[in-house]
């Protein structure tokens, strides 16, 4: 497939110089469109070391105000320094909308060097390519324009350029010795190259650059970048269908069939309190070594007792190894990106832990309820949500989901007990009432969620919290379990321990 | 002065216990309080090897709404890997307004490990104690609340602590090399530690803690949290006093004596713009390879020309080495911290040149005029800049600072261009007419900051505009000139070459 370049006219020098300037011209004049049709646009530049990647992208940006674009350049972080999901640099690294972002060689070459290296295995590889075509897909139908480079050497031409650059001495640290490890397996990796890209075509076409023509190259990849804008100026911001995919999804019961009555007496939650934070102590100092990331989600009703709930497990923890994350409504910088991004980039490093006290469910809860998002953008969010926990699954992640579950009337009772007690005010808001008043409809919300995104890997708990002592000792067995469990199965395999 | 400890009722263990828990429940009722006033508090813990800093955070936020704090754990990064300035990981951390963070440990331990080690010689230890001083009082005069903990245990303490943890297969992990270094030398620790704390004690007390008496511990930090933020919430938001530093200040002219006839032929122009684009890009290679970070400030009149300059500066740039960091108006979760945190956040790494589109100047020019601040805050501002370039350049930074300038008829001319090219439309707003209206009252401020603002170490240049041409071709050149210095001179001490 490589050699397979972008079909291009025959054009002699100055006929390439006077498109490429045109090229230049329009896309200056697009980049006024774009923000205004609020089109976020992600431009993966991968290819051969010394191709010409950092040339080209030179190119692109040549023209473009400064405002409207940002260059990244995730570097391969070796498998045991990686202390995030295989997609983490990018997925904290897309641009907001109306920008462009241009990644410097991107997952495609996290992908396949990795494998190569013998840093993970096929198997992992494969769930790699499918998370890489996930989140392309993700991107795409949350609006994103992804425009897919590929930068082309000959063996013959990189040696020529590989020895060029050791020869200065400003220029020598440029080559590393991975480059010239790829330049010896440059035939493995040409076929490595062809099956990735073969397997990731699905969200976004690639691009093939025939990088020992610079100024074709360049022109190349100035027509793709052009035209995908036109088209996605033409068509307006895209908003993927839902879909179904196959998850094997645990049986959960309706909320109302939930029984509430469950209790504990002072004594027994004391004693079993003590006992289930030392406990969790314990192993927080085992999963710390072991490098095993926790994510343990928090969702519920106004009042049901998250903050104490929480607040009791992360007692125990080291607080330099556990966070408590609030979610607040987005910030403007967040609204401005994929819903999941302010999530991607609040991930706990492995072997931390880290709490959400409320989460990505937003999205098929108020964001639903509101009209944040349209219909297409939350019924779309149970796949791509089990999609996302299954990533930080793959990733060795410990993902536990708690929906603190009250009545309507143990509700108005706390929300009375907050407005008459003066420390408590700040905790009642008028928007609290107004949720309370969308009960039903919340139910029916969160019914379906609970239906459809309780998986194996990250099954969802109904915690029966009208009695919060109860509530608090059945989360935290939950969590210990969990926790005990992933520490015995943990061999250290993938995370390097 | 170690164990000359917060002063302390003598309490017996139900009392403390009683006291403690008073101080959690004036805490708890503080946090809202604390919001309302919108003020930010940095909790910093200092200490011992093994001396409970962990579990005594653990103690203070246990009763907080995780709305309400976050702890840091910035760790000490060798000399040679550290691509920022010394103080980045504490300014980073900042708190936003109405929040807490805890610092499990800061820059104490930073400056007296490194010095220790001999990773620092005595003067660049000097000078980092100078920044804290300067840090501390930055953020105090900008509003900040600021506690500083050390928690002390004797040598014999810390030696049976570190035993047991070792012991332990899920502990032996929290005991580090460093931390059996610093037991080996406690007595050089203990005596650097009081060094440290006697020479910064000017912006913020230091409250020393009775490490090996837990509960002490804790409720001696509750005293000094609790009653620190009772201060706060009495006085309300601290606005420093404007101060005079004698820096040593490079004399400008007044922008009214500045000759803006200069021009350039196109002839001329070109063939200079190629070769100076050439040496910069010669240049880049040795700015990455000797780890030199630059930064470049552009300022100027509206459509004086700046977007152009800073292309044809950028262009023969590696974009992997280079970044343009447009600044517009803050954002709300910038605003809610001390003004330079977002510029502290966007800082290139060693080796990298950042170039401001604008830049922390705002606060003496926008912020000034339109009240954005106080006239406090804005007069304070010219010494706080001159530090924090002072922090960059102690770090190896080349900053240069351009002035792009014009004349009103020029802007008039080229403003009324921008309105007749339908191209151009969006580069014009009505805000860049109403401050063209307000041209006498910028140029004050302008000739006050370049006058009070243009050190050695981060000269001003006035770049005449009225000639575009003229303009790049001058900023390129005292680019490429200072540059040049830098090279020459770097004798690779500092950044570890």
């Amino acid at each position: 497939m490589l050699k397979d370049y972008e079909p291009e006219k025959t054009l002699d020098k100055s006929e390439m110089a006077e498109e490429i300037k045109a090229l230049r011209e329009k896309l200056l004049g697009q980049q006024q469109l774009i923000r205004d049709a609020k089109i976020p646009i992600l431009v993966l530049v991968e290819g051969w070391a010394a191709a010409g990647k950092g040339s080209l992208i030179k190119e692109l940006i040549s023209e473009i105000d400064p405002r409207f674009y940002h260059v990244a350049s995730p570097s391969v972080i070796p498998e045991d320094e990686m202390r995030y999901p295989f997609l983490y640099p990018y997925a904290t690294a897309i641009p907001e909308n109306g920008k462009i972002t241009f990644l410097d060689s991107g997952w495609m070459e996290a992908c396949v060097r990795k494998l190569l290296k013998r840093e993970i295995t096929h198997t992992e590889y494969n769930h790699r390519v499918r998370q890489v075509n996930e989140f392309e897909r993700q991107l795409r139908d949350g609006g994103y324009l992804i425009i897919k480079l590929f930068v082309d050497i000959g063996r013959k031409e990189q040696s020529e350029r590989l020895s060029a650059l050791l020869e200065n001495v400003d220029t020598e640290w440029r080559v590393t010795r991975e480059d010239l490890w790829q330049h010896r397996e440059y035939k493995r990796f040409r076929d490595a190259y062809n099956d990735f890209m073969e397997a990731t075509r699905q969200a976004a076409p690639w691009h093939i650059l025939d990088g020992e023509k610079r100024k074709s190259a360049v022109y190349t990849a100035l027509k793709c970048l052009v035209g995908g804008i036109e088209d996605a100026l033409r068509d307006g911001r895209y908003t993927g269908e839902p879909f179904d995919e196959a998850f094997p999804l645990l049986e959960m019961p309706h909320l109302s069939d939930v029984d509430l009555s469950p209790e504990m007496d002072d004594e027994t939650y004391k004693k079993q309190l003590k006992k289930l934070q030392g406990r969790l102590a314990e192993l927080h100092n085992v999963i710390y070594r072991k490098k095993i990331p926790v994510i343990l989600c928090y969702e519920g009703w106004d009042a049901a007792g998250k903050g104490g709930n929480i607040r009791r497990v992360a007692y125990p923890l080291d607080p330099r190894g556990c966070d408590v994350m609030p979610i607040a409504s987005p910030e403007p910088h967040e609204l401005a990106r994929q819903y999941l991004w302010r999530f991607w980039t609040r991930l706990p490093r492995s072997g931390h832990i880290c709490i959400f006290d409320r989460t990505w469910y937003g999205r098929v809860m108020v964001e639903r309820l509101e009209g944040f998002c349209s219909e297409k953008d939350w019924q779309r969010a149970y796949n791509e949500i089990n999609e996302f926990e299954r990533q930080l699954t793959d990733w060795g992640a410990v993902v536990i989901k708690f929906w603190i579950h009250i009545d309507q009337d143990t509700q108005l009772a706390r929300f009375t007990e907050r407005q008459n007690t003066p420390e408590k005010q700040w905790k009642i808001t008028d928007e609290d009432w107004r949720n309370r008043e969308k009960w039903p409809q919340y139910e029916v919300a969160v019914d379906e969620m609970l239906q459809k995104t309780s998986t194996e890997n990250a099954p969802w708990y109904i915690i029966e919290s009208n009695d919060k002592k109860y509530a608090r000792i059945k989360t935290l067995k939950i969590i210990v379990h969990a926790l005990e469990k992933a520490c015995e199965e943990k061999t250290g395999k993938v995370l390097g321990d």
